[in-house]
């Protein structure tokens, strides 16, 4: 039995290879995702197309904390993305709500967003 | 024998009545307390000030989400904050590390800094 924390770390690996087809299929196509300071994104083409903008070359992203009760997991993280040949950082803590099945059903992000926006503009 | 969980459940009702005594009580004297967003604050002396400082007439926080592993405990919050006389709200989540004894050695909370200074100011 895999579980919830499992599912997640797998879920992390997969944005350390871009292996976008894997992240999304990870995913409920209802799920919910999103980044708090920024607009909610419904379902599984939302995600699609906002990953199909990502420029990052590479990703790098540490998990500090992690936790799980009643298919909820919680992580705190650091994400790195090389983007355009600079790494940039964001210190992130992100919910992860998952199916039975482990799939993630919603995905929610808190960080300070003039932090990550400083580094790439 | 208490939880991870609990205490953090009882620490966020001592936020809710403002019992700031209580509040202080149950951080160990050497904690390290991170508004990631601001800079860090060490020692349980800098963390009085800053709550000295707080202008908030009512508090009323909720916890959507909380898990705990390894005396660590991750939280997904909305908290409120009546300051003269207006309600003020952030998104926020937070993890909390404990001591074997329950008390917390460090809190670092993780929310978009703009989201708070925007109702406040």
């Amino acid at each position: 039995m895999t579980t919830g924390i499992e599912r997640v770390e797998e879920f992390v690996g997969a944005w350390n290879v871009l292996d976008m087809e894997k992240v999304l299929g990870m995913m409920t196509d209802d799920i919910v995702y999103h980044n708090i300071p920024m607009p909610v994104l419904n379902g599984i083409e939302a995600v699609r197309g906002m990953l199909g903008k990502m420029k990052a070359e590479q990703a790098d992203w540490t998990i500090h904390a992690i936790a799980e009760r009643d298919n909820v997991v919680l992580t705190e993280r650091t994400d790195r993305f090389l983007i355009n040949g600079k790494w940039a950082s964001v210190r992130v803590m992100g919910t992860f709500e998952l199916t039975p099945e482990g799939k993630i059903k919603a995905w929610r992000d808190y960080f300070d967003l003039q932090e990550w926006v400083s580094q790439i503009s």
